[in-house]
């Protein structure tokens, strides 16, 4: 026996779930997995525990996703106290995981490896629809758009916010005492058959960014914002200023860098 | 005004419809779009009327799908008095659609054209899934199998299963009354990471005949039947002989040509 630190690969539906976070008596991705996770060693855990300075089990994602965004690949790492192998628990994780959760590897490693201090990168993708009729199959993972939005200024105007920027404008927590800078070193935007596809790579992302991001951009699209306001919407540093918060079911956090 | 003859063409996620077939009381597509249609042409339907000799609007699909089988490109017609245009039907309809249900494409057609009589053939693919760790996002949309199968096995069986045959053993009523005779002129079956695809073409299917057929092909893939015992089954005209009936996620009806 002894601990070993574990990395899970993670891929979910985030529709009815609160978010990634755990939180008392809430549905929530991390909630679900480090329950079944505690039931795996052997533990018979109380919810409560979970919120106490020391909890049985900590699954640590690279990061926290918002309620009802999904993840095609979220990384976390968790120490267990196991002898049952990598394999052996990715099994154990998808036999008792609800099924919009599953638990697609789990690989163990260096008792240094923490999935959201080491994460370098990410990778986020929105989609939108735009058509006279809504795919039914997908409806959970896109953004209906009423009307059609103009790609090519959406395109001119992501370029202003590519770089290293200060991204308070885009920023969903306004008590964010820490700094706003992060770099987004891609944008794209690309439309195939009636959808939208947004990528976004950076090193990390603000609470909402990549939502604000879209919203704004969506605005531009639609010819309400030009590509030319991104600079000074930068520059207010002030989320008003931004567009508004693109639907959380659009969003999928598609991969996290190491 | 004066009633015309108009097709649809109707996309649903079955999951959670008793079946396309109205039902007094239950959750069908039929009930539904019959519902929105009422009001369209100005009628104030009570769900009663739907079960007389005379409805207020009749919506006759190329076929029933069961209770939670899905639909690509279900086609229909109705007869409506009214002055809107295809398009705004297809537009009021799915402005008041539940969004599991869309229709893809409303035309004014000959008014000789019945969406059941008028079909040659169809189209129905059903989809599995094997392999360790089960798909989220598509999760209604497939039937898991817990063991790999033997494709080319369930290939060779299908063989004996193409043409014209008498499907009694393939029919999930015994009640059946009528001809179980049916032509099948192609069962193909594709393995493609992880999931394994089967598309069936014929002139008409019996009640749970695809899924019947599904299960009795998997019980070859599994190695509890073999291609051979594809003829006797056939011949012994008895529900009882053929596999089980596969579960009816995987079943989505993809076309239906006239």
């Amino acid at each position: 026996m002894g601990n070993k630190n574990f990395r899970l690969k993670i891929s979910y539906d985030g529709t009815r779930y609160l978010g990634w976070e755990h939180q008392p008596g809430k549905d929530t991705i991390q909630g679900k997995i480090e329950m079944v996770l505690a039931r795996m060693i052997g533990l018979e855990p109380n919810q409560e525990e979970f919120f106490g300075d020391n909890p049985p089990v900590d699954v640590i994602a690279s990061g926290r996703t918002d309620a009802g965004v999904h993840a095609k690949a979220q990384v976390a790492n968790a120490v267990l106290d196991t002898n049952l192998s990598a394999e052996e628990i990715r099994d154990y994780l998808n036999t008792y995981l609800p099924d919009d959760i599953a638990v697609t590897d789990v690989k163990e490693v260096s008792d240094r490896f923490h999935a959201r201090y080491n994460a370098v990168g990410k990778t986020y993708q929105y989609t939108c629809f735009e058509g006279p009729v809504k795919p039914v199959f997908n409806r959970k993972y896109y953004t209906y758009l009423d009307s059609p939005v103009d790609v090519d200024a959406m395109q001119k105007a992501a370029e202003y916010l590519v770089g290293e920027h200060d991204f308070k404008s885009f920023c969903g927590n306004s008590h964010m005492k820490k700094s706003t800078v992060r770099v987004v070193d891609k944008i794209e935007i690309k439309r195939s058959k009636g959808y939208i596809y947004f990528t976004f790579h950076g090193t990390g992302f603000l609470q909402n960014m990549v939502r604000i991001l879209v919203g704004t951009l969506l605005e531009v699209g639609a010819g309400r914002m030009s590509p030319s306001d991104m600079p000074g919407i930068l520059e207010a540093k002030d989320r008003k200023v931004a567009g508004p918060t693109a639907p959380a079911k659009g969003l999928c956090l598609v991969k996290v860098d190491y």
